[in-house]
C-alpha cells in the first residue's frame, strides 16, 4: 500500500494481487467524466441509490457516466437500516434482469454504508459476480466501508449476517458531498477517523487533536488527509487478513460493545459511528482494568471522542441489570465463538489485539460507563 | 490435478491454491465416521438435505457426524428445482442462526444439484464463508456440481442468476447411492460423462463405448472410473479458469441448447441432463454445419447419447416458429454478450472451442433436430 499526492486527487491504492483497486480523494470528482475512465469495458451501467441520496447526485453521476455506456440504468431503494434485506436487495437483482443486463454490467453504489452494503453484495452475487464501483457520500462510508471488502444484508435475527468479500474496481471519495452531510453524521464518521490512533498510529491520534476543528469545520484539505490516512491504516490492515482470520478484527477496535448499544436500543437510535465512539471508550476503560494502559490514555482518548461531538456515556439497556444485557446482546456477536465473546483491547497506545475477560470486570467498566 | 488410486477409495485432488480439496470416491463412505476426519475444527455440523433424500440418508450422515462435532443439526428443504430460490435458502440461514451458530460451523449438503447448489450458497453467504462438505447423491451432482465452485440459486426472470463461487472443504462420492436412483436419472448423469469425450478426450469417449452396459448396469468399479475420470477433466479445466473468464466455458457444451429446451418446456419436464444429452446432438450438427467435423462423428456421438437412455430429438417449443423460440431462448443465456449466443462447438474431436454462429445456420441444425 502506498500513496501519491497531487494537487487535485490524493490516492490510495488497496493491493489485494488481482484484486487490488484505488481510492480516489478530491472535490469534484463524482460529476467528473473523467473519474470514471479505464473501468472494465461494458455496454451497460446500473447505479442504486436511496431515496434520500437520489435527488442531491443521481444526475450529475448518470451524466457523468453517459459517455462510457450505452446505458445508464438507476434503482432508488428506500433509505434506512431498516430496508438492508433481502426484498430491498432483490429491487437490484430485478432492475439486472428486467433490462437483460449481462455479466459485464458495472454496478455502482452511490450512497452510504447501507447502500454500499447492499450494491457490493449484490456485485458478488449477480450470475456470480460483476464489477462494481463505491461513491460514498458520507464520511463513514468514505473511511470505513471503501476498504475492506465486506458486504451484506441483515437478517431478521442479525446485523450483517449474510453477505460476501468482494472487492470493487474503485471508489471515489468526493470531499464536496461531505459539506452537505448533517453534523451528527460527520461526527460518526469522525468515530472510525479517531478508531485508527489509538490500535495503529499515536501520530495520526495526535494529528487529529490538533485538527478536530478543522475537520468539524469540514476543511477539504483536513478531510483529505483524515480519510487518506484512515484508508492507508485499514489497507494495511485488511492487506494482510482479507478475510478476517486474525489480525483484521483489531478494526472492530469499540464495535462490540457499540454494536450491544445499537442493538440494545433498536437499530438506528444510535448512528453506528456513535455506538464505536461511546464503545471505544468502554473497550480502552476494559484495557485499563486489564492493566494494559493508564488511566491518562482512557481520558485521552474519551476527551476526542467527546470533542467529536460523539457520545461517551453509555445507555443503560435494561432497568434491572443493564450490564448483564449488555453482556447477552455481545455473546451473540459474529465475533464471539461458542459463546465467549472476544474484545478488542489496546495492549499499548497504537496497538490492538483480541482477548477474552472476565465477566465480572466487564460489568464493572459497563456500570462505570453508563448513565 | 492428480489421482491415487487404492482398492478402497479412489481421489481426485483439485488444486485450486488455498482454495484446493479432495473428492474421494467409493462405495460405503457416507456413513463411516472415518471419511469425516480432518476436516475444520467446530462445535457444529448443520446437515441440509432435502425431503425425497432425507428419508434415505439423513440419519445415517447423522450419526457418522456425531462423533465429530456436539450438535448435529438437521435442516430438511421442499424437494425440487422450483424450491430453488431466496425463500427456501432462508431456512437454512433460519436453522443457524436460530441454534446460535458461529462462524467456524461446517455444512454438510446431502442431495442432488440443487441441495448441493443451495448449501454451497448459503456456507458463501453466512457470515461471508463458513466451510462446507458436498455428499451428493446423484451421479449428476457427483460429476458436475462436485468440481467447479458454481453456486447459485434460481431469480423469477433466470436460472441460477445469484450465486457465488466457493469452493467445499471435501467431496464424499458415495457409490452406493447410486444403486437405488431412478434410471431416468442415471441416465441423465450419463449426460454429463459422456460430454468429457468430445470437449477434452476422445479415449475416454471410447471407454464409455466400450463400458456403456456396465454403467447402465450401476457397477461399482465402471462408475468410479468414470466419475473419476469426468472429475479429473473438469478439473483441470477449472483449475485452469476457477471464474469462468474463458477455457471454462466449454464444459457448457450441449448446454445452451439444452437450456432452452429445459426453459422453454417450462423447468423439471425435462431433467437437466436430458436437455445437455440432446443438446450435444444439436451442438455436435453445428459443429459439423460450420465445417470443424464430419457426419460421422456427429453419428457416432448421437448413438452413444441414445445408447445412454437419453432423448436425442428436440421438442417443438413453438408451433409456429420453433425455431425462433429457441434463439430467443437462448439469447438471455448467461453466457450471452450484448444479445450474441456464444455457442461452444467441437473444434475437433477431443477439443471445443466458443463462437458465434449466423442465424440460419442455427435455424437449420434446429429444424434438423427437432421432431
Amino acid at each position: 500500500m502506498h500513496a501519491n499526492s497531487s494537487p487535485a486527487t490524493q490516492q490510495v491504492r488497496i493491493d489485494l494481487g488481482e484484486r487490488s483497486y484505488p481510492i480516489n480523494i478530491a472535490a469534484g470528482l463524482l460529476g467528473d467524466p473523467a473519474t470514471y475512465q479505464n473501468l472494465p469495458a461494458a455496454s451497460t451501467a446500473l447505479v442504486v441509490t436511496n431515496a434520500v441520496v437520489a435527488p442531491l447526485y443521481a444526475d450529475a453521476l448518470r451524466n457523468a457516466l453517459q459517455p462510457h455506456y450505452k446505458r445508464v440504468l438507476l434503482v432508488v431503494l428506500p433509505d434506512g437500516e431498516v430496508h438492508k434485506d433481502w426484498p430491498t436487495l432483490q429491487l437490484i437483482f430485478d432492475a439486472l434482469l428486467e433490462n437483460g443486463c449481462d455479466r459485464k454490467t458495472v454496478l455502482f453504489a452511490l450512497g452510504g454504508g447501507v447502500v454500499g452494503d447492499m450494491t457490493g453484495f449484490a456485485a458478488a452475487c449477480y450470475m456470480r459476480g460483476v464489477p462494481f464501483v463505491q461513491v460514498p457520500t458520507t464520511l463513514l462510508a468514505q473511511v470505513d466501508s471503501s476498504v475492506g471488502g465486506k458486504t451484506a444484508i441483515n437478517h431478521p435475527l442479525g446485523k450483517n449476517m449474510v453477505g460476501a468479500f468482494y472487492q470493487p474496481e474503485r471508489v471515489i471519495c468526493d470531499l464536496d458531498v461531505l459539506q452537505s452531510l448533517p453534523s451528527r453524521e460527520l461526527s460518526a464518521g469522525l468515530a472510525e477517523i479517531i478508531k485508527y490512533g489509538p490500535i495503529a498510529d499515536m501520530g495520526f491520534f495526535g494529528w487529529i487533536e490538533d485538527n478536530i476543528g478543522a475537520l468539524l469545520a469540514r476543511d477539504p484539505a483536513a478531510l483529505a488527509h483524515a480519510i487518506r490516512r484512515s484508508c492507508e491504516i485499514k489497507a494495511h490492515v485488511v492487506g494482510q487478513d482479507e478475510r478476517e482470520n486474525g489480525l483484521r478484527a483489531i478494526l472492530n477496535f469499540g464495535h462490540t460493545f457499540g454494536h450491544a448499544i445499537e442493538s440494545g436500543l433498536g437499530y438506528g437510535r444510535w448512528l453506528h459511528g456513535e455506538g464505536v465512539g461511546c464503545g471505544m471508550v468502554m473497550a480502552a476503560r476494559l484495557s485499563q482494568r486489564l492493566g494494559l494502559v493508564d488511566d491518562a490514555f482512557v481520558e485521552r482518548l474519551r476527551a476526542l471522542i467527546q470533542r467529536a461531538g460523539l457520545p461517551v456515556t453509555g445507555p443503560r439497556l435494561s432497568p434491572e441489570d443493564s450490564a448483564g444485557r449488555y453482556l447477552a446482546l455481545m455473546r451473540v456477536d459474529k465475533k464471539a465463538e461458542a459463546g465467549e465473546i472476544k474484545f478488542v483491547v489496546i495492549a499499548a497506545p497504537g496497538s490492538a489485539m483480541v482477548r477474552s475477560a472476565p465477566d465480572a470486570l466487564v460489568r464493572e467498566v459497563i456500570d462505570a460507563s453508563c448513565d
